[in-house]
């Protein structure tokens, strides 16, 4: 099989051969949502491709929905055979003229969320970052919980505001309450990002029916960029004892773009060791992680690079732990990795620890300084990963810029 | 209009004329799941009905889905024109033998979810059982937290193991901690109930629209039993910083009916006065809760008798709550009261308060004691509520039974 595509300008950017990531697309002409799968600057019509015989009679009902549900839900020889299937139509010049008709411009692709969202499940998985708020919110105590090194802290955020990237924020209000100061209810003034890794499930579970680690790869579909807005002021008042609330479910943004796991083969690397080693229904044989290099613009100005590999709990392990009691999984459940912080001041993926609490304010050059988003800030996160041959693929990227809060 | 039924023996029980719940049912032989309203002990089958010519054109599609999330999408307007349908159809006699073939045994149906729930949210809202879990956990300080009069605190819980009641509940397993312990994993050794009372969301909004509480009868489509299950051990070891995860993901039983408004009319109360007053967003014209009597019934003995009608939030605060940050309701979404306990002992609506964090054991009469659950036990949540003429509906049950951990 070659690695080079006929589609133009295909082989050099981020959405190469090696990538093809599936999104949910329309267009004027055509405004029914549908399949897609990136390839360089153009998006490819599955649902065009599932009306003739180029895909199995089994697999074609899927490139008829509106999302990646029931593509998802057909598991890895589903996943396995439409990929090699797309490489092979891709690659070969002789499809190209037949093919292309195929194909809209990404630039005029309106795009929606790729998939529907069952449940949406949001961890807490870098230490730094951990360690960070726990400096930032408990400075007398030791920064970590003591639970935190044990298992992999998470929540269920809200379903429902999963929104793709592009959608404006709205800036939301709510109740505030400062340490020595009244109660006050207001538009957020401590609007914040969370740099993350989302996980897409494909194929689902029974009730009461754990998923062992090594099983990761049977379930989760692919990969997403995931940015969690969040309030902190209105969090900070809110989140004792039941844990984040409306500071968090006013809208999480998520990619355009799946990126499937076969995609981030060659990005498999060894996560990080665990010391306390931790119970066994968290252990993998092959411990692994993605090395994500990830990428944070504040109007346009890059003002962080956070790096996924070194995240202390991985994927797996996020996904066994979250049905360990038996909950089940549904396709189309997201679960995100948790603010995505490095070690390094300039690798901290919320502008909470950016700013150390808004205490250092960034410089955004002519742009000026910030330390929470302002009306009108426009943030995008980016991610790119290790593919064949030395090169690399580009995860997108998700974008949302702050509207002001409603009077 | 009458007020009685030609159903044989539907007035005098909890499902005569004045209640009329919807749910979905199956049977041995129709196994596709499609929408019934009970009426005594019977089951009155509306796909049937919408076959023909009783519903309008507009509203029949509703009744062909497998769930009432059509239906309940179509407002108050459909809501009510559908009730007065089903009343007069119920209560005049001349329709009695041709309707009758429309009728299934409840004993003979096999009960479903009653709607694809899209997000669910659990909240906190029983001064008395927020009170209790203070003293047992924080026995040396406030035992409400700062926030606790001043916002609804509530957190989202997984929607996809809410299930009907009737399905049996393995005991999950999970990690552990007691104080000066070393962490375990096994089964929860402290699996309890919650008696909760949960709200349907009809009608949605749009991203970035709060919901005012006036405003709870346009979209709350109506009441449903709700148990959700607990891990105490789980939650308490888990639970800092994010709140409750997986001691309570496992599972959440609902009841199979759905109680409409209407038919909570004569059950609306004055809802307790508040102090201090809540913010605007918080304030109702009319301040009101629901007169709902619940029952705890645990293998059979009655243990807690939790009245609703005392919980410090209400309904549409929980509402406007939960919409003031700009979330977006959608149908189906499902959010609940949290604990009902009230002020006596014999009003506590979870095991760990009955018993006071185990230490008081339940007598079952014959059948022993208890503190929390253990395998093979069974717990019933019921309720009534005022109706018409001095009359009274019952809300169904839901019920659930505890199965051994796996292995």
């Amino acid at each position: 099989m070659t690695t080079t595509s006929w589609v133009d300008g295909a082989d050099a950017g981020p959405f190469g051969l090696a990538h093809l990531p599936y999104g949910v697309f329309s267009t004027t002409k055509d405004p029914a949502p549908r399949i897609g799968v990136r390839i360089g600057e153009q998006v490819l019509d599955l649902r065009a491709l599932a009306t003739g015989t180029f895909f199995l009679p089994w697999i074609r009902p899927a490139f008829h929905e509106q999302g990646l549900n029931g593509f998802m839900a057909m598991g890895p020889p589903a996943w396995r055979l439409v990929r090699h299937q797309l490489t092979e139509l891709l690659a070969d010049r002789r499809h190209a003229d037949q093919s292309a008709t195929l194909l809209t411009p990404a630039s005029k692709a309106r795009m929606h969320l790729p998939f529907n969202v069952a449940d949406y499940v949001d961890f807490y998985a870098s230490e730094e970052h951990a360690t960070n708020l726990g400096r930032l919110f408990r400075p007398d105590s030791d920064p970590l919980l003591p639970n935190w090194k044990h298992l992999p802290v998470g929540y269920h955020g809200r379903a429902g505001t999963v929104v793709p990237s592009g959608t404006p924020v709205v800036r939301p209000r709510g109740q505030r309450k400062s340490k020595d100061g009244p109660i006050e209810f207001g538009a957020s003034a401590r609007l914040d990002i969370e740099t993350e890794v989302g996980f897409v499930v494909g194929v689902g579970t029974e009730l009461g029916t754990p998923v062992s680690p090594d099983a990761f790869a049977e379930h989760v579909f692919g990969v997403v960029l995931v940015n969690d807005w969040s309030a902190r002021d209105i969090q900070a008042w809110e989140y004792v004892p039941l844990g984040p609330f409306l500071g968090k479910s006013f809208a999480t943004s998520i990619g355009h773009w799946v990126t499937p796991l076969d995609a981030l083969a060659e990005a498999r690397v060894a996560a990080p060791v665990q010391d306390p080693a931790p119970l066994g229904y968290l252990q993998e044989t092959e411990r692994f992680a993605y090395d994500l290099s990830m990428s944070v613009h504040w109007n346009g100005t890059e003002v962080s690079r956070p790096p996924y590999r070194g995240m202390y709990w991985t994927p797996a392990q996020m996904l066994a732990h979250m049905t360990v009691n038996g909950a089940s999984l549904r396709t189309g459940d997201l679960y995100a990795s948790g603010t995505v912080s490095g070690p390094q001041p300039d690798q901290r993926g919320s502008f909470l620890e950016l700013t150390w609490g808004g205490r250092d304010p960034v410089d955004l050059g002519e742009g000026g300084t910030r330390t929470f988003l302002e009306d009108g800030d426009t943030v995008t996160i980016t991610a790119t990963a290790p593919s064949a041959e030395g090169g690399t693929i580009g995860l997108g990227e998700v974008t949302g810029t702050i509207l002001p809060a409603l009077d």
